[in-house]
This record gives structure tokens, C-alpha cells and sequence, in this order.
């Protein structure tokens, strides 16, 4: 692997001291391959490489390493050493970096920081933590409605180092925003075109406190490479960019696989998130699905005169809970990823019961006459081959109606479902087939009755 | 909702036979808008509109469109309005939209095109399905190293117009990659200076042959705009941008949503993939986990002397199973995911089965000790207890660390864990939970044996 070589590199000049060498090279990489290089290596070599290179280059790879390795920097670093690198940083990673950090490294570091960057902190880390707010940066370029294309390149030219991006440029008067303009626009025209030609002023925005996903998943359905953010007076404080938003979208995908897997999900990397929180994260919902399962245990108790006389039924148990467990999370899941995609609205609830209905015959039919005839052929018994026949082709339809219409039943009274749904389906289709299963075999066999 | 309003001003003007006030102003909307719009309306809306918006919108919104919704217009176009529209559209969409389509039409359709379309069309079709050629678009903007700025700018204001981006140049000579020049660099830049001082030669950029999905993830990593695709040769044959490359994180999130839930990915969206399929989809791995649920049940008639004698017994099998599936996938999720995300990696393997040897050690203490003191309590009986207890902990050991270890394993060996991993572990677990259940069982009680 390249990184390995990269490493190696590193560790050998390092070692041969050879630290101008490491500053230029330092300089000449991509802050990818150098964070994922350093994360590699102990920390001691970790902190020395940071001390060599460019402060600017430190800067930008402090944002860029993982979690983990930046928290071991950062027990190493002075607050004068901290804070130099924060001022450095663009804001919205300095931020994202000050959330990470005990309240009492973080109060010492904005002390030191100038007013200016501490000023722009303090507000970014004052909104809720799923906001757009959270996500978003102060720096983006400004221009006024009566600017030339000549006198908005100079401003770009002027301000384009401190700006996150220069592609898109954001037209206001007192701060209102009034229309945007893409750096496509700027090149492709005349230089005396104005802005106020050239803007689009059909804009779309969001609002500062809009949950985070839902702006992530707009500036990815417009296909912008920033949204603009504004407050309640419709004053324009920051910029999402693109790269921010797909990390969001990832950040939402990983929180439905956790939560989808009946967790808790973790604020911080599977390594950085200690034993102790691993566990609080995963306890709750095992508690909750056990005394649920115990729900299921009691209606077996109910059928227990018929287990005792016939104890092959019990054999059955864990094959037809665990195919309705499965269809029942095949349909969810599809529920679940289809409305976070948008794809599948609660409203939609008929055609997908409709839908669900038919494949669920379709798999029902095929499962149940598959196994009723490898049963009749194994047990040699006819009719413990229908019983088992009959209560699959149930249990899938029952596990796929549950599976498709609580998913969406959930979302439409406005809770999450990756939440609610797929444990609780598990259990809720548990005590269906049960119930289904006994109460056929107590119909078709006359030794249970009684 | 926005939208609903929008359907509906569209469909008053439609109906007041506005049309010229149409064209404005599906001239001045947002793609994604008009898109979301017209797939709410009935196809014959839809078609009517589309014939009237300037042909240039048209063509986008064709390729904004959801699948289902520009099925409906497909089948209603004549060859001649199919092959104006994908002339007009980005080539890495038309291509897209052709894949959608039967291969007769598909033929028809490139019969038409004029030849430069079609040899293009022709040559993005023919990478296979996964790979970056799939994705990438050949409408990027080629420089020369000797070119100056101003020249630069020339040729963007010639050729942007039909260019994916403007924002990432590259620098070519005899169609091979010397390096990359972004749009920030030259408007920072002054105006004589050549594209051979203000180019990074340290290109980053992916074989045409690459996965898709990696290539995804390694433009995501750098936080590029435009990852440049060459050949085996070196030669630059197109370019795949960060739209293209978020929609193909999201996609392969969804594929491992579903895999995870035993089901074959769908190429489709829900409901544009039919009943039929969405069967043919889930029922090969219900099959295979219920043949594999069979082995439980069958280990479970081994103890059938066991609950003949004590019932009760079998009221605590569903239980049991249940919490030592969710316990397996907590686990497997987290790997799986964080595999995905290239946090974790096989080489982990110990630190994370140490890990996870812990987690489950306080897991499981908490549940045993809840659910033993509840059992207690509620059957009055101690020994009862003890055996859930213990049962619970070591089944929770056990989930945890087949859990982690089985899709660390399946991806060392190079096959998908999320494919492997999830329904397997709950079959896995349930077999040896049972074991362990039982084997406890008849120790602790005299009367369950012989």
C-alpha cells in the first residue's frame, strides 16, 4: 500500500533528521495521504513532524487526522501551541475540533485566540449540535449588487485565500442575501456585466436552525457545491459546502446502520468511543427487547401441554421466528432507507401495503412449499409438512405487512423509525408466528387438544 | 409543501393554455424542483410540459427526473424526441438514462445520434457496470502547460458552456495527464502566468477500471471537486465529479442496507423495481438462513427429553435467541460500517475482539443480572435464575465476539462482509446459544437427566 511507503518515508527522514527535506515534502502532499501517513505513527513522531512543518500545512492536517490520533495531539500540545493552530484552521473545522475537547482546554484556548476568531467560535459552537449552523462556515466571499465582473474577480483574487470556496459567490446588501453567483458565471461573461445581471436571485437557502440532514440532503438534491445559510431576518451568516454535507450524509447513513442495529449511535469513531460508553450505548435496547421477547416466552408457556405431547413442534421454533424476523427487516429496511432517500413517503402507505402484499405471497408460496415437502420428506409425516407450510406462508405476510406499515406509521407520527422499527419488529412478528403456528397445530392435531 | 404548491400553479397555467409563461418559468426554476414537481403530475401533464419548456431545460430535467417518472415519458416519446433529448444532455447522464432502457431501443436511439454522441455514448456504455468508467463524464476542459492565464480563461469562456465543471482543469499533452489546475488558482493567479508554474504535478487520479465505490471514497477523502480517470496508459479518458461521487456513496450505503437485511440489492428504487422482483430479490437468502435455522431446531430435538420433562424451558428460547442475535449484530454492524468508512480495517482484529470482549463482559453482567433476578422474582424460583443468568452472559459473549469476528474474517478473505456477516451471525449465535442453554440445563437439574 502506498500509505505504508509513505510512512516509512516519513519515519526514515524523521530519523536521519533530515527536516528541511520533511518541510518541503510536507508541503507538496495531499493533506489526505499526510493525516492518514500520521496516523500510522506513535505519537512522539506524530508531534515532531507537526512542530517541523509549515504552520499553515499543520493547520490544515490538524483537521484532517482522525479522531483519535488528534486527541493524543492534543494532550501533547501546549494551549499556546493549540490555539495557534486553531486560529490557523478554518473556522468551521476549528469548531468542529473545540466539540471534541474537555469545556476547560476549550475556555483556555478561546482565551488566548484573538477576538476576532474567538468571536466567530463562540457563535458557531452556540448553535444545537444538528443545526445548519453546527455545520456551516463564516467564510465565503461578499459582493455587492453594483459590482463588475473586473471588480468582483479582484475581490475573489483579495479574499479568496480566507474563503472556503470561490465558486460561489453570495450578492448582499446590508448583509441580506440577494442572489447568488457562480464562479462559472464570473468566467463565462463580460468583464463589465454587473452582479446584479449576472445573480440569480430565485435563491435557495436554508434556515440557520434547520436540522443538518435535511440540509445536506437538499444541497445534494440541487446539486449545489454550497448552500447558503441564513437567520430568521433572512441575513446571511454562513455557507454549507459540499464536502461538509456529504460527510453529514455519511454521519446519517452510519447513525440508521447503529440504530437499525438496536444502539445507541456513537458521536465519536468505533476506536475513540470508550468500553464503558460502548456498552451504555448498547444495553438500553437489548433490555427493552428482551422483556419484550419474554412477552413471546409467555405465549409459549401457553401452549405448553401441546409442546409436551408433540415436542417436534419445538424443533420448528427458531426456523419460522427466524424467517419472520428476516422478511419482517427486509421490508423495514427498505421502508426505512427509502424514506431517508425520500423516495417513500408515508403517504405512500397503500401502494407499499399493496405492493408488500403480493411479494409476500410470492415468497410465502415458494418458502412454504420448499420446506413442507423437505419436511414431509424428512419426518415423513404429511401433516406436520402442511402445518409448517401453512404457518410460513402467514408468518411472511404477517412479517412483511408489520415490516412495511411501521416503519411508516412511525415517521408519520414524526418519530424516527431506523429508531423504533426493526427491533420491535423482530418481537411483534416473534409472538404473531408463534401464536399462529400453535394455534394451527392445535386445530390440525387432536393429541393437543385438551 | 413547496412542491405541492409548484404542482399546482404548473397545473393552472396548463390548463388556462398559458404557455408561453410556462416556458419562462420553468426557465428560471431549479432542475430539482421542476423534476419533483413533474413527477407528481399524470404522465400526459408531464409530456405536455415537457414538449413546451425550451429544449435545453428540457433535455436537464429529462435527466433530473426519478426512474419511474421518466420511464412513463420514454414510453411516450418517439425515437426522434428520445435522441434530441439525450443529444442535448451531459454525456455521463445520457449514458446513465440509456442503461435504463431495452437494448432495442437503446439501438434505435444511437442509430439516430449524430456520430460524435454515439462513439462517445458508445464507448461510456461499454466500461463495466461498477467501474469509474461508469460514472465519469468525458466533458471536462483540457489545457496546454505552455498556456497563460489569460489564455486559460479563453478557453474556458469557449468551452465551459459544454464542460461538467469549470472549476477543475487539467493539463494534457498528447491527451496524457502532467497535472492539475483548479479554477481558484487562476483567478488568484496573475494574468501571464503559464499553466506549467501554476499546476499541482502531483496528480491524484483513478484507473478507468477502478471500483466505483472506491473511487467514490477517494474522492470524498480528498475533498476534491473533480477526480481526473485515466487509462491504462495514462492518457485522461474523463472525469468523475463530487455529485456523481456522492450519489454513488449513498447508493452503496442503501446496497449494504439491504444486504445486511439478507436481501440481493436492487438496482432500482422501490417502486420502480416490480413485484416479481423484489421476490426474486429476498428469497434466495430465506432460503439459505432457513435451512440454516433448521441445524438450531435440530440441536434443539436433541434436548427434547430436557423440556419434555421441564417446560418451562422452552419459554426462555426466544428470548435468549433474540438477545444473542441483537448482541451479534450491535457488533457486526459496527464493523461493517466502520470497514465501509475504512475506520476499521482486518489488520484490527485483536484490538477489536479485546475491545468487544470487554463491551460484552459489561453487557452482559447488566443483562444477567437483570433478567436473573426478574426470573427470581417471578417464578419464585432461584436455580431458574441462575441458569438465565449464566446463559445470558456467556450468550452475549459469544454473539459479540462471533459478531466482530466474522466480518473482519469475510473481508480478509475478500468477499463482502455485509453480505456474509449479518444473517449468518444470528444462525451461528442461536446454535451455540442453544447448545449452551441446554448443556447448562441438564447440569444445574438432575431431573433433566438420563
Amino acid at each position: 500500500m502506498e500509505i505504508e511507503e509513505l510512512v516509512q518515508q516519513l519515519q526514515q527522514l524523521l530519523e536521519a533528521k533530515e527536516y528541511r527535506k520533511l518541510r518541503e515534502l510536507t508541503e507538496d502532499m495531499q493533506p489526505a495521504d499526510l493525516a492518514e501517513a500520521m496516523e500510522e505513527m506513535d505519537v512522539q513522531q506524530r508531534l515532531l513532524l507537526f512542530r517541523l512543518m509549515k504552520k499553515e500545512v499543520a493547520a490544515e492536517i490538524f483537521a484532517w487526522l482522525g479522531q483519535e490520533a488528534r486527541g493524543e495531539l492534543i494532550e501533547k500540545f501546549s494551549d499556546t501551541e493549540l490555539t495557534a493552530a486553531l486560529e490557523e484552521m478554518a473556522l468551521d473545522d476549528a469548531a468542529d475540533i473545540l466539540e471534541e475537547m474537555p469545556a476547560s482546554v476549550v475556555k483556555r484556548v478561546l482565551a488566548k485566540s484573538s477576538k476576532k476568531t474567538r468571536d466567530s467560535l463562540n457563535r458557531l459552537l452556540n448553535y444545537p449540535a444538528d443545526s445548519a449552523g453546527s455545520i456551516m462556515t463564516p467564510e465565503y466571499i461578499r459582493l455587492r449588487k453594483d459590482m463588475t465582473v473586473t471588480q468582483a474577480l479582484d475581490v475573489i483574487r483579495r479574499e479568496g485565500e480566507n474563503s472556503e470556496t470561490v465558486y460561489t459567490l453570495y450578492v448582499t446588501e446590508r448583509n441580506k442575501l440577494l442572489g447568488v453567483v457562480s464562479a462559472r458565471d464570473l468566467l463565462l461573461a463580460g468583464p463589465d456585466q454587473t452582479m446584479e445581471e449576472l445573480m440569480d436571485d430565485n435563491v435557495i437557502s436554508v434556515q440557520v436552525t434547520d436540522d443538518k440532514e435535511e440540509v445536506a440532503n437538499e444541497l445534494n438534491r440541487y446539486g449545489f457545491i454550497a448552500m447558503p445559510v441564513v437567520d430568521s431576518e433572512g441575513m446571511l451568516v454562513g455557507i454549507v459546502t459540499v464536502d461538509d454535507a456529504t460527510d453529514v450524509l455519511i454521519e446519517e447513513a452510519t447513525e440508521d446502520f447503529e440504530r437499525m442495529a438496536a444502539m445507541q449511535p456513537s458521536e465519536d469513531s468505533y476506536f475513540a468511543t470508550s468500553v464503558f460508553k460502548h456498552a451504555r450505548n448498547r444495553i438500553p435496547w437489548l433490555l427493552v427487547l428482551m422483556l419484550s421477547a419474554t412477552f413471546t416466552g409467555m405465549i409459549l408457556t401457553h401452549y405448553e401441554a401441546a409442546f409436551a405431547a408433540m415436542p417436534l413442534l419445538v424443533s420448528f421454533i427458531p426456523m419460522l421466528m427466524d424467517t419472520g424476523g428476516n422478511c419482517g427487516n427486509q421490508s423495514s429496511t427498505l421502508m426505512i432507507r427509502g424514506m431517508a432517500l425520500g423516495e417513500i413517503e408515508p403517504k405512500d402507505i397503500l401502494r407499499v401495503v399493496w405492493k408488500e402484499f403480493r411479494v409476500a405471497l410470492l415468497v410465502g408460496v415458494v418458502l412454504a412449499v420448499v420446506n413442507g415437502v423437505r419436511i414431509w420428506i424428512m419426518y415423513g409425516d404429511f401433516m406436520i409438512g402442511v402445518l409448517i407450510a401453512v404457518t410460513l406462508l402467514a408468518a411472511v405476510v404477517i412479517a412483511k405487512l408489520i415490516g412495511c406499515m411501521l416503519p411508516l406509521g412511525v415517521q408519520k407520527v414524526g418519530l424516527d423509525p431506523a429508531l423504533i422499527a426493526s427491533p420491535f419488529i423482530t418481537t411483534l412478528v416473534d409472538a404473531c408466528v408463534i401464536t399462529v403456528y400453535f394455534t394451527i397445530a392445535v386445530q390440525m392435531f387432536s393429541a393437543l387438544q385438551g
